[in-house]
């Protein structure tokens, strides 16, 4: 029973890094298999399809990324300070990529959404239902900080996915200019998305 | 020479197409081919490789883009109305797109970034060339706008790039959720990220 979840775990990991690098769409089973150091017979024991291990990825980088998000988002940090953390955090990891790998390898949701979400209707939901999730929990932070009078955006839940929106895109510029100092902006973009109330405070954060 | 230059245009217009549905690692040249209603022999007469046929299809549709975004962003209305309907010509886009094929097929530059930039250093350059020029199109608008003290920002660059980026942003959440109306809050988000001082026609755009 060790050994059988070790598999499942090893073609896991391996698919996450091969998706990373390459994409969905150019990965075969048996590639995927090789990487892993597992029999190839064995994939189809641990997953239906090749969309059902894509799913699992999905699953296990959003349980990770969830946990880190929650952790900063439901912190102690005063509202705005929470959301500035968050992208504080992802320009952190996007390089501590880059100095890994070579290249910034931007978000997996995003890459599989641009590249996946029109061709299956199951990738597509999960992913709608990540992003959902990721609203949410910037909404909460959206709804605490007007709730202190610090941010005069009427909509929250459209604020919300502005920022979410704005992060991913620069991400993606991040990815193609291999740069993570295209997400410096973030904060600033986020605070006029919201109409922050803060213009001292902006101006020492630059 | 007529017939020959009819077979390059089939290819490219049916490897435009499937790039839109499918991606480019998932294509064969074999399958473009049958597609293009070409014979498959004939497909590395007009193309070095499947890469030379990408660029070639990033070209052709940044050639129709840049006319559509020249014609908008060099008219003759008030800068900030340039960029206003950039935002409602690219909904109006995708609004087509999506009655054509019933998805929202997003921005093929974004996608290919998403996809490919890590892969391919040819289409890695070629993408930032192309998002470059977008931004340039973009900062003189927004110097215009600034001649005429309509906005606030500092760097123009860096205004046009946030720009751009939550254009990117909206458009990868319209065809995740294939819902056009994820790109109505662009104006308001612009006028945000530009600190446009005009809120009484802000709200009468809403």
């Amino acid at each position: 029973m060790g050994r059988t979840s070790d598999a499942r775990e090893k073609i896991l990991t391996a698919a996450q890094s091969l998706i990373e690098l390459r994409g969905y769409s150019a990965l075969g089973t048996a590639e995927i298999c090789k990487v892993a150091g597992v029999p190839k017979g064995s994939f189809y024991y641990f997953f239906e399809s090749k969309e059902a291990l894509a799913l699992a990825v999905l699953d296990e980088h959003w349980a990770t990324q969830r946990r880190e998000w929650t952790r900063i988002l439901s912190g102690e940090a005063e509202p705005l300070q929470r959301l500035r953390q968050l992208f504080e955090e992802t320009e952190a990891g996007q390089r501590a990529g880059q100095q890994s790998c070579g290249t910034v390898s931007g978000c997996m949701f995003g890459n599989l959404t641009l590249e996946m979400s029109n061709q299956t209707e199951a990738i597509r939901e999960r992913l709608q239902q990540i992003f959902d999730a990721q609203v949410d929990m910037v909404e909460e932070v959206i709804i605490g900080a007007r709730e202190r009078g610090e941010v005069a955006v009427s909509d929250t839940r459209e604020g919300a996915r502005s920022v979410v929106a704005q992060l991913e895109g620069q991400v993606l510029f991040a990815k193609l200019y291999n740069d993570t100092g295209r997400l410096k902006p973030l904060w600033t973009n986020c605070l006029a998305i919201l109409g922050a109330r803060m213009p001292e405070e902006v101006s020492a954060a630059n």
